[in-house]
């Protein structure tokens, strides 16, 4: 879809391709002149557009997370790049879920190989049982490609495109290396590892070109809506025992831990035990790391985090 | 199944019948001779039974909550009914529900009276997609039988045969009369209050001749197994609309009111408040009378209850 | 007190009346003018005033919340009516309650309807004691005419005036139509859902032309002013039983149900369940959908509702 | 009332008294004589009493907690002192909480030197209105005798007789003491601190010849009552100012603290403060001391405390 | 260090003196002239100054928190003194405790009396260990002048200079007078309340020429700090009993009360309940009233306290 | 010290030898024969004893928990081997660490393979400063031995002899596998995961021949006390950098997660919250086991577990 990427934007050229919008507001200049700041992004980076003509007009026919495409001419202003926008149009078209990726930063091992690492999982899987609900998983591309490409969360950990699948990884990963000190069924617990968030391909949906949670997403919540996702792959598998669909719906439901965390039931097994403590230790030692990366309030000491209720130390390199 | 019911049982008759086994304990008499105490129940009441003969070769032959044949005869001993126990052997066939419901007392005003209000119910539905959901849920003869005669909890409220029903239609007739003053959807009001517990079915299940919780009801709780329920009977309609079955889902998922009272997510609509209010109105009101009924400590006040930590006050009446 | 209201306001005509302050602030125009811009509330609605002259010495005379008397010119200004004030002063005399009627939005309904819809749901009591402690009610004037308008909160639910009225004669329609379902005795629930809030007259008082709470509001809270209220009515009806005045009391000290939403003791007897259990229904659906008729965040879903601690979704009309 | 306490009964005596029952059974003895065995207490100990002869007839006479009138020789059986009753009754008459005195040990200082202490520092207290309203207390004998004598709580602390009257006192004694170091008014202090309590006068009565907890008091609690109480002596007071009762009631109702300890407002002015927490500092203190000279399961340690959730140490003397 | 002082300087006088820096902002004057404003600081008061030249330059030379060297002239502009800041440095070496004195003003009392109080109430001690402790203390000068210096806290209570040793003073003169009511060993008590907080002294640092927490502070706490403090002091007495240095530390461990209020361990002994219940009061009270002194909303009541979720209300004095 | 081991005793033969009481009760035969019944134990297992000749007399010498040292012969009573004690007597000296491993199983693997994992991970480690403070940990013979051979609780998890090194080995074994996925410092995690407990060395003693908490085990908490273990360790190891040794305190002050849990400060940086989630992840999962592999109901649900508030389940094994 795109063809010009803004971290090759060079000065002087044409720039006609599409972005994604990420601010959007209407300024007066020094001499009292009116113009629109557009921040524009895509998956490498972002940039500030300026519309000078037409301003209401243009800026009409979009709104911040819309996918727009521009045609425009980069200069540079007091050192930093910009966009004079000649004309500027909303996308009418709703992107596939490949598209998307154009205009977001990914997981930072990037997704191909985070795929790879998801596949490579699945065939350490044993039970047959398991390895055809997999291979069902596979046929359905409507839940893969949202699978692969949706962040885990909307702002707390794992945000960035191909997050849910880093933490899905993530955690089976860590749970085939901890499995062998604690017992339980090493199967069971990888595939509850890779499947536990597996609901938030329908809680979190499409808001034009940005993520943002569905409407079915808020009145159930990915538990619930995991459990049923589940349902409809296990029942798709002949004869898939239901102790095992149980099983492994139990620790979606259980993957939080406790009521007041929104698991309506606790963990009740082994192997339930295992998702729900390393699920808890993946996401928030990721969620510290991301706030660390953007939020130190000096060379030591990040920002207070409103969610996790504390200051986070960054123990000094030597 | 049954042809003597214990309210019926005369002395110095011979009582050839089955029974719920309540209690079984062996014992030794002031003589010294041993003898098993079996305590056996229909839906009638109890009645003491007594094995004076090969005492631990038949005692093996049941347990606790068996459905036991006995042949035996009415005798009367310190002034109360008691059988003299010939033979008594387990009855190796499982029960129905139909047949169940000879062994268990069941709701006040009947379970016929309760399916006869169910349908009326049902009936002041217009929305056609929740009647044609109703309709769904009659042709499901495997819940609509367990629908009608499972207690509503085993132990907090509701707890008798029909106990399910009795509740469910308990919310509806509130909520029909709340609503005109509350505001709502009054036909999704009525199809959420009747199902709103409707995944007890598969969470409560016989265990002989008795009600237990079965282990997918341990595992995933009413709330999970309603929501699974709810999507098979609404993509059996054709044409149901997508965000009316996600709302009668968030209503069951919503029900219990707060995460740490096991909802994964709060009431968010107003037909999900009013269910869930008015849900919380009749089961404690009905179990703080079903406590009052079994345990004064004095004319005016109940013994201490666990789960709901308080004593209860009977108004005398004057 | 007031001959024009705001919703009669007609361009080019002399506007001599009352209004209350809703807000008042002090600015520039483009060319350097100063000026105040008022705006002026009455029960039908609320009107920008401008002062053009005298303007800090006009301002000094009144403050929020105030009543002023204006004397203004009605003129349009942007295609809106705006009042240009000649005159304007405080109401130095303590309005009476009825007065405050003329500047505040009343409940949906109408007082006077709620007043009938309350003196009929007192006649439905059949207790002799209790319809006596209604007609001792009604002797006391200086409680009923606060019954009767002040709001049943400051900002959460039932917040216009004859708010306490509607939410009281609310739950005790409801209470009416669902006690036959539940048990209980009628009378007594009546009597206490109609005077579960009672203690909010002296906990709500007047500040200028708005309500606030009082100093004892705030150091004694509704529940105990309540209980105090109880007693001196109950003392004053001959012969009013002490068990009844206890239970009465006990409706009002438990309808929060737990400590930590503020009733010392929780709901103990049938009576005060139901009371409990209704209040909460009828305040959190107005509360909800008060905060729906402001705060729409898009077509379906409301904003972050800060006490409720969530966002709620309105149905969808088809 | 009393003639002969149980720390005078010798061996070898006629005993004619009353006694509270403390416990009360029926066992046989090794040569399968049946006999009652009885504990009969009163304020300066416990005795073991047997009934032989007409045992079902004479125990059927009298319960737990009554007060009985007994006829009986002091025997030594196994190197103790037993009494062989000969008749026993039950005393019908409701005793007065002077002749309660007699069967309750009381508390370390002793009620009269107590009572002292309360009027020596009702005499510290300079605020007119508050001396008055003292004055008043002081004509009420219903609400004076009870408080004298009365315990503080059933179980927790300060259980013996005058118990409420010591916790009083010692609360005021501190406070008098810590105001210098805090601030505060010291006559409301000093007043509130004296009555914070005062309404467990009619939440706790007689039950026969112990303590126990009236209706009202399990309906209403302390802390309403004492409101109510407090409405009922300020109001007596003529020219009683309206903030100071409003004050006095608030230090009531905020007394234990917080919401889920059951005070519907927390302390909001320093002298609610000073008597909120010198109020726990001392029943803590005191419950404690009073588990350790109970309950040491060790030279050093407590048994467990339920309600405080923890065991205790005690320092070894040196 | 300094020589003038805030309070002292007279207008149209050279000031040439250290400061600290409160606060500092660049600025445009209406006639577009850029200028730095700085609020300088002493421990006795603060004084806005003016950089009108070289105003980067000069302004890049210090942060806030900062001790400057000024040299200036006292010039009186709209009736208010302002330093006119011909040249501005930062001061480069460290401070000492005695220094900082001269920047923050102190506790009411005055820290000399407050020392000569502290070394009052050792002298009252009569274990000998116990009082040896305190001459161990005395020569770790590195802890003393903290411990006489810094704040109680940053900002909820005790925030003068002073303020730790204002309030363990303030726990010790209470817990001496609290003592003989209540028992527990007096020398152990007052100990534990002057050194429940000694940890303080490692918990909060110095930063610039304020005060702020240590990383170290951050990362282990003053409970945690205080423990090891008291380690090292005991074990530089000889034979200081085990026993002793456990109690000492369990009151440090214990003093907050509730492991959800960051104390890892309840109170078990009868001393520690006594230095944590006064601790409370102390803080609490001495909290709201400095909240009193900066926040009052109207004549009677203050604003919102968020820590203390409440407002706090003045009783009006006659 | 031990010669003969409870799994090596054979009929009819002499058994004179060391063991630990673990319940001592005296009974009355059929034949009104009174004896003691001992049941004694070491490592491998329990034995029943019977104490025929001077019952009381020897009964007296020791209690539960004592090692005593008996002589007897070995019976077969009812199928079952019986010890026929001649005589009995407690051992008086105190055991070391090493002699009282005869008489406690052992954990799963054995004390020995789990040493040398211990000293295997130790020397995973880079770091030089933490090198040496292990080096420094294996000089302190009195830390050491009760390292190596405690419980890591009394009756919660890891209960056996070397339980306490098995836990803190297994959240080792784990961390090193997990940290390449989370980040973090590896030798700051490995030495956090082995000493997060150590200060259980302190909490638990010996009482007798079994284990019991400490009296400064239940005043200071092994939190407290590892803190101040940590300090000793790293001040004897030169140059041991100040922020190396802060961030051990803080991973043991912090491990259990939340103020309620117990630590006073929560995890803050990466390494406390891998070893927090990790040392939570093995605790529970082995503490699940454990009560599985005792307290199984059914074929797949165990008892209720009080302090995990839960049963739990065993997935059926196909």
């Amino acid at each position: 879809m795109k063809r010009v990427f803004v971290c090759d934007i060079e000065k002087d050229t044409e720039v006609k391709d599409y972005f994604l919008v990420d601010r959007k507001g209407i300024y007066s200049s020094r001499n009292n002149t009116r113009y629109a700041s557009v921040r524009l992004k895509d998956r490498t980076g972002a940039i500030e557009a300026r519309i000078w003509d037409r301003v209401e007009e243009l800026s009409a026919l979009f709104e911040r997370n819309d996918i727009v495409y521009v045609e425009s001419r980069a200069k540079v202003y007091q050192d930093q790049l910009q966009l004079n926008v000649a004309s500027i149009r909303k996308e009418a078209r709703d992107l596939t879920y490949e598209e998307i990726r154009e205009f977001h930063p990914e997981a930072a091992s990037g997704v191909e190989k985070l795929i790879a690492d998801f596949f490579r999982i699945t065939d350490e899987i044993k039970n047959e049982h398991l390895r055809r609900l997999f291979v069902e998983m596979r046929k359905r591309k409507d839940i893969l490609d949202k699978f692969f490409l949706i962040p885990a969360s909307l702002g707390v950990h794992h945000v960035s495109l191909g997050g849910l699948l880093e933490h899905s990884v993530s955690v089976a990963e860590i749970a085939l290396r901890a499995v062998p000190f604690l017992g339980g069924d090493l199967d069971i617990v990888l595939a509850g590892s890779l499947l536990h968030d597996v609901g938030k391909v329908e809680e979190i949906g499409l808001n034009g070109g940005s993520f943002a949670y569905s409407d079915r997403g808020r009145l159930l919540g990915h538990i619930s809506l995991g459990v049923m996702l589940i349902e409809e792959l296990a029942s798709a598998v002949e004869g898939f025992p239901d102790y095992l669909a149980d099983v492994l719906k139990h620790i979606v439901v259980s993957h939080h831990g406790e009521a007041e965390w929104g698991s309506p039931k606790k963990p009740m097994c082994i192997e339930a035990l295992v998702v729900h403590y390393i699920d808890n230790l993946d996401a928030k030692v990721m969620g510290v790391k991301e706030h660390m990366s953007q939020n130190m309030e000096s060379e030591k000491w990040t920002q207070f985090h409103r969610l996790y209720e504390s200051r986070f130390y960054k123990i000094p390199e030597r």
